[in-house]
């Protein structure tokens, strides 16, 4: 059977049909263009899932069914969008909008929990029914799944670990209203901003160098690949908040794995590694075994609409 | 149908016999003398089950079933403990060796998880399917329900919560390796030794002369409701970091409530009040409603053995 999957994004909308083996037959991105207005954004969106369906030599009837994720609050069982800043919507029946315009059954879910469940289902995941993701990205996305399933809460908020507080001692107020978020150690802004000190701190660094012609979440791990002391350290402690959180998940959810996405996981080993050493000596420490896997998510952009395309499979 | 309940604790054992509805039809308490090992304990334990039925004019053969609560980590999908300092066990097949003894179908469990389980059943929690436990006690305990079942994890540790570390800077190493857990911020230990540092620097406080008679995690109750500055301080001081924590806690499992059990849970609405109000201001500032509940535990020492109980049931 087949499905299509969309991922809305505040800049780009990703789509694709996807069957229910994970293969996805066609699949497109295109700019959202939120000042259009929730109508014409769902207008667009139909055309285009039909699109894709004529592409793939698909019949639009054929379709299973539609699933969306959104960059926001999202009550999934009542396929509300509660609030999405990006796109400036509030209380949106987008699922039930779909269906009368479409006649195909809709789930909505907050984006980062398509993406736990594309991983799970087809990615990196595949081998887990229970595991953290969490995405490395301008921010920190995140999702559980609980037996194969994705786990919510109650208010569907999506697993916000990113706003666990991990620094209560911190002078930084989070836009979220707590201070000394997850979030603010480990995102790509956090990163740039700890590569950005160092670099000031060591005006003849390698890394102060490098910083000249741009800083983003790379150039603290390429000029540590350069052999710069000042980056490593940098990179060092990046990943001690990354462990120290994931730490705690380990003690509150102990999962089967937990899965990085986002741009800095693309750095794969030097990043994952030391990550899983620390976690499982942690566990050796305290017997609670079995140990816990760190990977790196595998299906990149493609994880959100595929994860979407699953909630209705 | 009735059903034993057993809550080994390091000092002493509680036991109770309980029906389908959480009524105590008969209960005791022992030491435990874990100093006569393994087999001298279990074998009482079964004789002292045996008696309860007798005292509640019940025939062996009419117990459906056998629940142990242990302080330590236990695999409860198989039986086992994995290990548990407190009575010197490691890799004991309790639930086996209760069922060759008794016949009777018996499961073992985290002491916390079960304390969880009984609140949810027949204490506090018995509105709520999906809720978060949380013992002050010396130590933190803590127990996730989801689903109006336990939630345990992979390696069934039993959601140690108090583990979660929430100040990355931290100097102080716990004995599980973190530093910064949270546990150390709220256990009554921690509550003692942070009136003790009050009172330290505040000779002239009625908090420094109440502590000359002995300080516990009451003093600086006691004294705040005597109208006491610095006592006040200790108190919102020690409230903000229990809420530091469940606002972690929300974000990631968003329950319907959180149940704070143990001695500290006594002071009732002076210490749940704040930490409610503080908790639902932050679902409102961040819209993922609904808002949460938090509420005390109400089933004391007997939370511990009633979940057991429910654990057969």
């Amino acid at each position: 059977m087949y499905y299509a999957g969309v991922d809305i994004g505040g800049k780009n909308t990703k789509m694709g049909i996807v069957d229910d083996f994970g293969v996805v037959v066609s699949s497109m991105e295109y700019k959202t263009q939120m000042e259009r207005g929730y109508d014409a954004i769902l207008l667009e969106l139909i055309e285009n899932i039909k699109s894709l369906c004529e592409q793939a030599g698909l019949d639009f009837d054929e379709l299973s069914g539609i699933g969306i994720g959104v960059p926001g609050i999202v009550n999934s069982r009542a396929g509300l969008v509660m609030s999405c800043a990006n796109l400036n919507w509030k209380g949106v029946e987008l699922a039930g909008d779909v269906k009368n315009l479409t006649g195909k059954e809709c789930k909505v879910c907050n984006d980062a929990n398509c993406a736990a469940l594309g991983e799970q289902r087809f990615g990196s995941g595949r081998n887990y029914k229970n595991l953290v993701f969490i995405t490395l990205g301008t921010g920190i996305g995140s999702g559980i799944i609980i037996d194969g399933k994705l786990f919510e809460g109650l208010g569907c908020a999506g697993a916000e670990a990113g706003h666990m507080g991990i620094q209560i001692e911190s002078d930084e107020v989070c836009s979220c209203g707590n201070k000394g978020c997850w979030e603010s150690f480990i995102s790509a802004s956090a990163l740039v901003a700890q590569t950005e000190e160092a670099a000031k701190k060591n005006p003849d660094s390698l890394l102060a160098k490098m910083c000249k012609e741009g800083v983003s979440g790379k150039t603290a791990f390429l000029a540590m690949n350069k052999g710069d002391a000042v980056a490593k350290n940098v990179v060092d402690r990046y990943i001690s908040y990354i462990t120290y959180g994931i730490i705690g998940l380990a003690n509150i959810l102990h999962p089967q794995a937990f899965v990085l996405g986002g741009g800095i996981a693309n750095e794969g080993a030097t990043l994952i590694l030391p990550i899983k050493s620390a976690l499982n000596a942690y566990i050796d420490n305290n017997g609670f075994y079995p140990y816990v896997d760190v990977v790196g998510a595998r299906l990149g952009n493609s994880a959100g609409f595929m994860g979407a395309a699953a909630l209705v499979m």
